[in-house]
Order: C-alpha cells, then sequence, then structure tokens
C-alpha cells in the first residue's frame, strides 16, 4: 500500500511557508506501515493540481491533498478533485448547515462564498473540522482513496492525528510504532552518550531529538501488530528510564509542564508564581494544561521594581543594592510570591531578556530562578546566551525542570 | 524563466526531517524573478530520483536537486543527474584533491569512499562547499541548467546565498517583490469581499491568508528591479488600507504586539493587565516585544477568585452574584487592574477556556475583556468554540485587537 501527499498553495513554493504539514503527515504514514515514495508540491493553480493527482494516483493507492479547502477564490482543491476523479462537485446541504452553524455560534457574520466548503465530490463525505469551518474529505473510486486536508496546521494536526490516521492503519498492513520518552536536565550529547549502545539497534530503533532544552528519545519497532511493536519497545524503553532516571519526566505528547501540574495535582500541592523577564510564559505554560486551576492559584508579572516592592514585598533597598537580576531579588520575589499567594510551592524568575545588557550592567542572558518551600528557599544562576526569544524560552523550560526535579523528592 | 526543486531523502518522506530547505530556496528563486510551480521530493532511490529530474526538465528550464550528495551509499543524487542528462560520470582528480585536503586540515581519516564526492558529469562543474566535504554541481545541457545542492542546512543555506543567488540573477529576467499587510478584527472571507476586485489584478496580485484572527493579504509583483516592482504594490497597498483603515495593523513582519507596544510608546501610555483564563499569554506577548518595559509594566495572572479578590479588589459579592466568568467582572478585574498599577490603560481576560462548562454553568469558549481608561471601562464577550488552546489564544488575540483599536482614538 503506497501513499502520496501532495501540498497545495503558492506560499508553499515561494518558501514564505515551510511545508511542516506533510513532515507531520509523513510521520503518521510511516507509523501506519504505508510507503510513501513521492511527494508532489503545486501552487494555487487548478490545472497544475488536477496533473498533480492524476500523476499521483498513476504511482500511489492513497493520495492526500494538503491545502486548499477554504472559501476563497484560490481555493481550488476541491475542484481540481472532481476533475481528477471525474465527479461532479455538488452542494452538501447538511454541510452547510453546520459550517453555518459555528459562523452563528461565533457571531461571525456569514458571507456567501462560505458555501464553497460546503462543495463535495458524489463520492466524497466529510471529515469534521473542530478548529476551522473547511471539513476534511474523504473520496473513494475505483478502488483508490484520496483525503483532503485543510492546511492550516491548527486545523490539519487534529483532524490527522484523529480520524485520518484511525483510516490510514485500516489500510496499512504492517505497523510501525513509536513511543517517545522525553528528556529534561541534560543536553543531546550527554543523552547520546548515555543511551548510545541502544542507538545500535535495528528493531527497535532509538534516534534522539533536540529540542528546546529537552531532548526527546524515540523508540520505534516493526511488526503485524501494534501490541508485537510495543513489546518489542518496552524493555528498550525502561533501560532509558532506568539509566536517565527522573530525567524522563513524560512520553509521547506530555509536556513538561503538564507531568508538573500532574505530579502537583498528584502530591496535593499548590503553587504561584512571580515573572520579570519571562512576562508570562510560565504562567501560560502552567496554565495550558487542562484542570491546571487545582494547582497553580496565579501569578504576578512584574515587569518594573515598583510592582515588584508593591505586589511581592521585595525590599526597595535589595534592588537598590543588587540590582533587579540578582540572587536576592529572586529569593525575595519567591519568598513574597509563597506568602501573599499562600501556596505550598513559589517560583519566581529575574533576569535580562535583551536585547543588550540592562542598565545595571547585568549581562543579556543572565537569569536567576528562585523556588521557595516550606523547607526553604533555593536560587540557581542560569546564563542562556544571546536572543530574546530564545532566553525567554530557556528560562520557562529551566523553572519547570527545576520544579520537576524537586517533586521527585 | 521556470524552475523546480527536487528535495532528494528519504528522511523528508518519513517526515522526520521538516524541508526547510526547499521554502529557504523558493524565496530566493522569487527574488531573482523565476517562477516555480512545481516542487517534488523523492527517497534515496535511483530510479525514482531520475525520473524526478526527467520530469522536472519538461516543465522548466532550471532543476535545482537538494540533498543526496554525500559519500554514503545512499547518497544517489550524481547518479541520478548523469541518468537523466545522459552524460556518464567522471573523476575530477582537482575536485578530489581538494576534498582530501579538507580532511587532511581536520584531521580526519580519509576514506575511499569520500572520492565519490569528487565525481561529476562531464558537462559538470563544482560550486564550492565552505562548510563541508560534498561540492555541489551546475550542469549545463541543451540549454537547461541544473544545479545539485548538499542536503545539510549549514552548508546548503551559503551556497543559495553565495554563488547559487549570482547565478538564479543572471537567470532571471525579473524580480518579484511581495508586501504583507497585517489585518485583524476581520475574517478572511470579510477580507476578501472588500478587496476582491484587487484581487483580480494580475500584476501586482493580492493573496489572503488566514491566520488566528488575523489575515495578511501578500501583495505581489513582478518587475524588473525591486523598485519597480515596490512602485506597483504601493498604489495597491494603499488601496487595502484605505478599505480596511485601522484593521491594517502593520506590514510583513510586524506582530499585533509589538504594533500595540509600539503606538503605546508613542503615545507615552502605560498598560497592565489581569488574566484568568488566558492564564499569561497577553503579558508572554507584550512582553515578546523589545523595549515593552517602557509601557508595560505588569499583570497579574488571577486564577482563582481569591486572587481576584486578594490582588485586583474584585467584589466577593459580585464573584457570587454573577460567576466569575461575567461582565461584571470583567469590568472589576479591569478597574482593579488600573488602579493597582496606577496605568494609564488596563485590560482584563476572564473566560472558560474548557474542557467543558464551568460549574457555574458558563459554557466552553464564553470569554469576557474588560478595557479600563480615564475615560471608562468597555467590555465585550466573546464566544470562541471549543479548544483549550484555540480559545486562549483567540481571547489573547481579541485583547490585543482591542487594544489596537482602542489605539487609534
Amino acid at each position: 500500500m503506497n501513499a502520496e501527499i501532495i501540498s497545495v498553495g503558492t506560499e508553499l513554493l515561494l518558501g514564505t511557508t515551510v511545508d511542516s504539514n506533510a513532515a507531520f503527515l509523513g510521520r503518521v504514514l510511516a507509523e501506519c506501515g504505508i510507503g510513501c515514495t513521492n511527494r508532489q508540491t503545486v501552487g494555487d493553480n487548478l490545472d497544475r493540481l488536477t496533473a498533480a493527482i492524476e500523476l499521483a494516483f498513476k504511482r500511489a493507492e492513497i493520495v492526500v491533498t494538503i491545502g486548499g479547502l477554504g472559501p476563497t477564490l484560490d481555493d481550488l482543491t476541491r475542484d481540481g478533485i472532481a476533475r481528477a476523479l471525474d465527479d461532479p462537485l455538488i452542494l452538501d446541504l447538511e454541510l452547510e448547515g453546520e459550517i453555518r452553524e459555528i459562523f452563528a455560534t461565533r457571531n461571525l457574520k456569514w458571507v456567501e462564498s462560505n458555501a464553497r466548503q460546503a462543495m463535495r465530490p458524489t463520492c466524497g463525505e466529510a471529515i469534521e473540522n473542530r478548529n476551522g469551518t473547511a471539513p476534511g474529505l474523504i473520496c473513494r473510486k475505483n478502488g483508490k482513496v484520496l483525503i483532503a486536508l485543510p492546511g492550516p496546521p491548527r486545523e490539519f494536526q487534529p483532524m490527522v492525528s484523529g480520524p485520518v490516521r484511525q483510516l490510514l492503519a485500516t489500510l496499512g498492513n504492517a505497523v510501525i510504532y513509536s513511543r517517545v520518552l522525553r528528556v529534561c536536565g541534560l543536553g543531546e550529547s550527554r543523552v547520546e552518550e548515555l543511551v548510545r549502545d541502544l542507538m545500535d539497534g535495528e528493531n527497535p530503533t532509538v534516534a534522539p531529538y533536540a529540542k528546546t532544552m529537552e531532548v526527546h528519545l524515540r523508540v520505534t519497532a516493526r511488526a503485524e501488530t501494534t501490541d508485537d511493536a510495543a513489546n518489542l519497545i518496552q524493555p528498550v524503553a525502561k533501560e532509558i528510564r532506568r539509566r536517565l532516571d527522573w530525567r524522563v519526566f513524560g512520553t509521547d505528547e506530555t509536556t513538561l509542564e503538564a507531568a508538573v501540574i500532574h505530579k502537583l495535582r498528584k502530591c496535593g500541592l499548590t503553587i504561584s508564581a512571580s515573572e520579570s523577564c519571562t512576562g508570562g510564559l510560565l504562567g501560560g505554560r502552567l496554565t495550558s494544561v487542562p484542570g491546571s486551576s487545582e494547582s497553580f492559584v496565579g501569578a504576578v508579572i512584574a515587569y518594573t521594581d515598583a510592582v515588584k516592592v508593591q505586589f511581592l514585598g521585595v525590599l526597595p533597598t535589595t534592588l537598590d543594592a543588587e540590582s533587579a537580576v540578582s540572587e536576592a531579588v529572586a529569593k525575595e520575589m519567591a519568598e513574597g510570591t509563597r506568602k501573599k499567594f499562600a501556596t505550598d510551592f513559589a517560583i519566581s524568575i529575574t533576569g535580562v531578556a535583551g536585547p543588550g545588557d540592562d542598565d545595571r550592567g547585568n549581562p543579556e542572558g543572565l537569569v536567576y530562578i528562585g523556588l521557595a518551600t516550606a523547607e526553604g528557599t533555593t536560587v540557581t544562576k542560569h546564563q542562556f546566551g544571546k536572543g530574546r526569544e530564545s532566553i525567554r524560552n530557556r528560562a520557562t523550560q529551566a523553572a519547570l525542570t527545576l520544579l520537576w526535579e524537586r517533586l521527585q523528592n
């Protein structure tokens, strides 16, 4: 069973958009045991899109298009499919009703062009889009399958991870199954050093991927069934956990913030935070986890010295003597936060996000992170290199790693 | 003059690598005025690679391959080019000498397979690789040009930015130049309705792209020089701004948070915030802008009722009577925030991020946003559909849009 992906969009050819969707889908195809030998990218042009679908069906039983399903005139994928399959488009009134309902729920003005999104070939059925208005399509004709998916990643990815993956799994005949072990607190080369012998295996394979201050170890096995593949993976995953210990904070899609929140909930602990240079990123990540309100009480984004004094009780004399980016201020912030919010834990972040050093001579990338608990307060000092976005993300990740490490005891 | 890109590598099809190289090259082709209507991706397979090159030359005068030039057995691009061009490979002794020299300089052991990298079709000439051992290739035959480039981005990018760009500039006869106008406060279909006649133009073209509660209008012109192209774009961009007015908040890479912060700074205004369901996302976005500390003072992430009362002065009776997700609480939050932080503006966000409705019966996706100024407080009500991440991002974007709209007066 072979599949071919066609990415549709002039913005892909012009290079203004990097095609991460095709890679995402490629991984899912591989996991479902479906081969993929060719991929095509075409612009928003009906003739070329039609030719691409026709060519793909000469090489593959399954063709998946990405993009071009929106309401505007340059969204031509439906028309291309209809021409390539020689199957006319009809207006699906039930679909139109559903799209109108989305507009009504969101209080958006209905524009007639939106009805285009309810068009489908007669052989097509819709795939629900929970994050947008354009439904996907599955068309079956002459023993071949065409799947059409919308381009915006937040609509595309859930559709692929859900119904499309289910369909592909039934079409594929061998199973390639992966588990990802997520590691914090160690660099990629150190992780590799610790598991290098496991990386020589052929089934399962072990491959490291470096993320922002995180390493993901993908363990992949090939077998006839998912259970068989999982059984091949299990002893290797166990050995990795033995070697890396608490640093493996989760598997697959588990984020570090989710691991932290779940651990806090399990231990019945509450937490609060105060953020200076990260400006809300830590709060944003912690509250991205459903149910975080059971443990996360609140935070102060203390972007000025005055706010640090007024809301957190930091002493003006400490700010004067040590500057806002100092071990002493991180300590007072964490302790003041814990007191004001009356939580078990409180974390503070203060640093120089840049660009450039601050007016007290603290270098760009210098960050202090405080952690206050009933047993006392610890402050760690970090130097995160250059770049505002990078420094802010690294500081947030370091705060979560410190919390995670602390929660192991 | 038309070009086609062929990305070579099984890892691209499997999705373990995202093809950022092709996007990079796409931008350079566009800037050199060379059209690009199709792109292909093939695995490390000689037959399919050969077929891809042959197909590409049927559609384009310039074919650029990316990847497959290394020393190992699955690096097959040279062989595919030789077969597609019907021009045998020869060992270029001068090239081999240069590669041996790189190995000597770096104290690396010479392995005989490295000599493969000195092979080229008789019509080929090498492109120097300053960051690796595999040289690129330029082959000219029958009025067509083939360019072969290595896949590792740190080798690929400097080659493209340097000698390849120079060559492409001489081959291209026009410049394609784009400006992006960023629009908030209107849906994609409504934007299209307002500028539909402009989208019929051929030079410049106007194309809309939907983002999260934002629409980007790309205006692209083709001309002999960048200045000429810019002159073609200018009146169309001006007309779009006239029709969409304040909703055009910036051009090219300007984010909405950057537009807001710059406007606040220009007006000498300060701002603070209180966030419930967004949990710090608004603060995170505002503080992502360098220099935001001049206007953004701080925020309270008020994730519980108690924090809303203690830090912001929301009345417990209002919380009891109206629930935390209500117009009244949004109003008290905004006003309390403005008072506590002593800022010109204060914005509040309270809503149900889900999953599911809250225990007071407020539906998932219901969000109130308050904006307090010296002239009074306004609260707007929103219904953002389903999905925790989507609701939180939409709420943050809506808050920034309200701020931006307000700052126009």
